[in-house]
């Protein structure tokens, strides 16, 4: 490990593993926040030390109270700072001087309330930063370690969570609680909590890296709002996620609204994009909603993660049988036909009205002794991954026997690999009773919630299995004329953004070995149909301008044109159309190209993110990328695993794999063109965005043709 | 009301409104379902009078039994039965005898257990309509009625719900414990409940009919598994919707699967589709989870029907508020701002911190005062029609002061019409506090899941504000000739199903009035440059084949040939492809047509649905079809208002409005296309399948032309 990362990790510990405690308050009255939290520390039975600490009050929570840190006669490993925000400095200029380790500021009244605030929160750091302490917060709500050589709640909440082994870190200290109440209501069992705050020191990169490192946890959960730093996050999340999954709920999905639009890529590039980019290629668990978040972690913190798609549900009712069924085929999972050998061996004591079909219907009559059974068999059955056991408890069973059948069985499927979920629709006990020692089976009210729950663990059992790639090496590029034609376009114009025109953009792609449709600029109609001539017929007619993005829109594509006529003539109809719409100064002539025929539209784009660099686009091209939106960003630089995944994640590839009896198309040279273009945004940072759109992507060995291009510099 | 109809409910309501009950048991031991189940009703302090009967057992439940129902003194309206099948029929007869309305049979035994049990249950059935008894089950698990005038609890599970305005019909018995113990711990409120077991005699249809009449209720539940008699089903849900909301989960989604492909139509065509459809139409609302069906029933049984999508977001975190703003706007709710008085009056009493921008995020500090200010100006907020209330209870305010503002102002809010939803996040007690007297304001344990019940709200607000429609009459149509054109293929031929002939379906296309491509059939290649001539270049070639469906798929489809040489060439093309894959044989020769130049293709389609009878479909048409399926189905036959909608509901409607500055297409030409095919399909029905595509819609005011089109006979 890098020393700089271990000493970071090092003081994380003494923030969350102190062996003593001052709580810094200076409200002269009982019952505020600040005598809640050094009575919940005292209640939690704090395995160390705790100072309550108070200029303006004598006794706290019943307790002889110091009147400042530097009274405390012994060493103080954490401070948790309650004091009003304008004297919270002197405090922490204080807690340097007596060698405290770790500060956690729980006062607002810093960045998140204006100008002043921010000042203030600079200053704060200083301190801090000048003794080498390490700072949570401010405005937040506190830390826990649940650990029971620790056993520390330094929150203001008086919920402490049952130990286990999922550490949470939230930005949001409101929510803070909430999600301490659910965890205790599901059983849940936390190792840390981490209320984050305004993360003026401690940020979730350094939460990762300490627990990472932490034995005590096998999933992390974060609540995000933002990234602090996402370039970094990224780096450091993708070391973890092979080792412990990262699960993670984003706040601003929709909100963030597109871009400006100067090119496609840009407009289908939403902040939400390139956070859903980074999530994948980080190999990030990513949930819609705080339920799922905890579903999810329920699931992985103690069953193995699924090595497959296929699942079995057994279940005493078919109604939900089916429903969950419906549920999982929705969301990608499978359910195959069992062995023969559970088939045959079920029919021995099932009786003849159950469905032996998948899901499995042992009818309403089901017994312990059936479900012991029948769960036996499925856990030494080859074809399936996964079962999923719904239980409805009627009338004359007791739920408590079943439960008991499950738990029983549960180390069988561990041992074998297989995921193991349960549902007891209805009976609220079951979470307690499958949780406890030796079960760890996740319990679920609604058997359907099941289902997107595994579909996210196959997701990132998938991500586990797949080869991590590399970056290759590109031929055939010729960077030097790349680089003296982006700076002599820069140089010859001053206007920024600047778009490229088409013959600057059809030497850089061919400079990095990218193939582009043959053709030639006309001023003139008469030029334009020597141009014709010499490209051969049939040849396609486009207007050239280098203000106007979308020339579909204005009317400024023509195809398929096969005589020096049809071209003169399509000339004049794009002058007239722009003239009707009074923008024919804007028209600097035509572009004539070979036309192309067959092959599959695509799209390969370059935007720009300004906290994430580069994002890379794929996706079905022509008039139906923006309607359909079947489209896949990610982060550059691209490897090669990167891009074959591209290539596949989109609807459009059953096109390209030969869609209803056509050949199919050459995806080989597909992804090697996005990674030439991957190379060439390496080389030339100055390119702000790119479309090629469309690709027309040829048969298998063809290779394709960029049709259309445009590349803006800045 | 139908006499017929009238007669139907006030059978029903001896069933579910009875003054006397008989509880037929036949075990001689204590402790079964019969003496569990006289017990219910005993301690439910029914309203009436309960007679427990056992020929095997003296007493029942501390009471002393009748050793029959004919020795019960006094009359009885209702029997419940649970003896074993074998001897059921005895005791129904019985039940006849005695002048007995309804019975509920409990025991299992009978259609769901094989031939003999079908038996049973037919020879059961005939003998309660010969004493004009209404019968409910067998196979199930009772009825509920919460009436304080009935107070009936005739079920085996001890659950009584809170009485309320939401009736609820299970076709699964087994759900029906878990869906009363859901119910009660959300308390939530039912009117009815019924457990339809097998549905020998009562079905979901006369509960419908039952529930539109019955005063106590105001929201429909239903769960099916399958539809009794899905055009009767429809029919009656149709004439309710208008005024109670049916909420309905249907299984099967998934695993129905699709019909053998004969037909693009035939083979996007599921059972779900169907079934999708049939909800549509009819305006049934229909959810994918238990959970939502009484998350949307919690909504709609106390709060006004969203007159609008537009949504603010009251909240005092902001992590949540972002977390639910994302979900609604995925769901299609919007976010608008807020009126300028809104803005100004809140400044004047919320922190400089808070946010305004909707969602408004008070901060943590937020008082119950300040709710209720903020509160009061939302109601009174002209462009808002919905309020979500967040509440993250910190730890110094009790959330009890907030629950109470929140049901103090909800009356201000259902007087204006304005929807009012809440989550108290982590506080568990704010269902029963929000729910009590005047407030009956939903709450939701995580924010994000209201979007989900508002949306479907939505749907069936802007449903019920829709016209209904009629089914217009049709001019320009040749009946006569397209019957006897059907009529002579099915002579002609006796292969079953039969595909007409090319000239045969033009023929019946255009005695509908559908405009079809003008084309040719040419035997030869020599015929084909003679066809090629006479219709004028540019034409396209196409197999003629009365077997083969998917011509593109086996190179069958040749475009924009513009001389006879390469009429002659795409002629042998054709003929050499099927020669490689071994199918020569099915060449009939080609069919030369004109070629259509621009234009957006779209599918139209009918298929068959075995108890739903014609469907139609509508759709992006071409290659994309099946790979996009942006396609959408209804039920024949259709009124000007479906097929306006069915045009407007698909993503491809973007393109026909005109998109990227393309022009607008004739839809209007296009629903009239969608009205004939309705029209023909009502008066032919031996077609058993239709396949329209693609069908090129033209720019305004000129049409459409079908470009391909098959059509089955049966």
């Amino acid at each position: 490990m890098p020393r700089e990362k271990a000493a970071a990790i090092a003081s994380l510990r003494a923030l969350l593993k102190p062996r003593s405690i001052a709580v810094i308050g200076a409200s002269r009255r009982q019952g505020t926040i600040g005598n809640k939290l050094f009575h919940n520390i005292l209640h939690q039975e704090f395995n160390g030390v705790v100072y309550p600490v108070n200029p303006n009050a004598e006794v706290v929570a019943s307790v002889k109270a110091y009147p400042s840190v530097l009274d405390i006669p012994g060493e103080v490993d954490l401070a948790v700072v309650i004091v009003p925000a304008e004297i919270a400095q002197q405090v922490v200029e204080q807690c340097g001087r007596k060698g405290v380790r770790g500060i956690v500021v729980i006062s607002a009244g810093f960045a998140e309330s204006g100008a002043e605030g921010i000042d203030r929160q600079e200053r704060l750091l200083e301190i801090a930063r000048s003794y080498g302490m390490r700072l949570v917060g401010p405005n937040c709500m506190g830390i826990i370690n649940t650990n029971p050589q620790v056993n520390m709640n330094a929150t203001f909440s008086s919920i402490f969570p049952p130990a286990g082994n999922i550490a949470l870190g939230t930005q949001s200290g409101a929510l803070g609680l909430a999600i301490l109440e659910y965890a205790r209501s599901l059983n849940i069992g936390l190792s840390t909590f981490v209320s984050l705050g305004n993360r003026a020191d401690v940020s979730s990169n350094d939460l990762l890296q300490y627990w990472e490192e932490d034995s005590a946890t096998d999933v992390i959960l974060l609540y995000l709002e933002s990234f602090g730093n996402p370039r970094k996050f990224a780096r450091i999340a993708r070391s973890i996620t092979p080792t412990k999954p990262i699960v993670a709920v984003k706040s601003g999905r929709t909100t963030a609204g597109s871009r400006a639009a100067a090119s496609h890529t840009g407009a289908m590039a939403t902040a939400e994009v390139a956070s859903e980019a980074l999530f994948t290629q980080a190999g990030i668990i990513r949930v819609d909603t705080l339920e799922e978040l905890f579903d999810v972690a329920n699931l992985l913190s103690h069953q193995p993660i699924p090595s497959g798609r296929r699942v079995a549900i057994l279940t005493n009712g078919g109604g939900p049988g089916i429903l969950t069924a419906d549920a999982c085929v929705t969301r990608g999972l499978e359910l195959p036909a069992l062995s023969d050998k559970t088939l045959s061996e079920l029919k021995d004591f099932l009786p003849r009205r159950a469905s032996l079909n998948n899901p499995i219907d042992m009818t309403a009559e089901a017994t312990a002794e059936e479900y012991s059974r029948a769960l036996k068999l499925l856990a030494q059955d080859d074809r399936i991954d996964i079962v999923i056991v719904i239980f409805i408890p009627p009338i004359l069973t007791q739920p408590e026997a079943i439960a008991g059948s499950i738990r029983e069985l549960a180390p069988q499927f561990r041992q074998r690999g297989k995921t193991l979920v349960a549902s007891f629709m209805g009976w609220r006990g079951a979470s307690t009773e499958l949780g406890s020692a030796g079960g760890h089976v996740p319990c679920f009210i609604f058997p359907e919630d099941t289902a997107v729950v595994l579909a996210k663990a196959c997701e990132y059992s998938e991500w586990l299995k797949r080869p991590k790639g590399i970056i290759p090496e590109i031929g055939g590029v010729d960077k030097k004329k790349a680089e003296q034609l982006v700076k002599s376009a820069l140089e010859r114009s001053a206007a920024r953004p600047l778009w490229l025109d088409t013959t600057s953009v059809i030497g850089l792609l061919s400079s990095y070995g990218i193939r582009v449709v043959q053709s030639k600029s006309a001023a003139t109609a008469r030029e334009a149909e020597k141009a014709a001539e010499e490209l051969g017929f049939p040849v396609a007619v486009k207007l050239l301008s280098s203000t106007i993005t979308h020339k579909t829109e204005v009317g400024g594509v023509i195809l398929d044109l096969s005589s020096q006529r049809e071209v003169e003539h399509a000339f004049s109809q794009i002058r007239e159309h722009l003239v009707s719409i009074g923008r024919e100064d804007e028209m600097q002539g035509v572009t004539v190209q070979e036309m192309i025929s067959g092959g599959i539209e695509v799209i390969v784009g370059v935007t720009q993110d300004p906290s994430l660099g580069p994002l890379i686009l794929f996706g079905l091209g022509g008039i139906y990328t923006e309607l359909f939106k079947d489209i896949t960003f990610r982060i550059h630089p691209l490897t090669d695993v990167d891009a074959r995944e591209m290539v596949r994640s989109v609807k459009a590839y059953q096109l390209l794999e030969g869609w209803r009896g056509a050949k199919p198309c050459d995806t080989e040279a597909l992804e090697e063109l996005l990674l030439r273009v991957s190379a060439m945004v390496e080389d030339l940072p100055q390119i702000a965005e790119l479309d090629l759109n469309p690709v027309k992507v040829l048969e298998r060995n063809n290779g394709y043709v960029v049709v259309d291009a445009r590349v803006m510099l800045s």
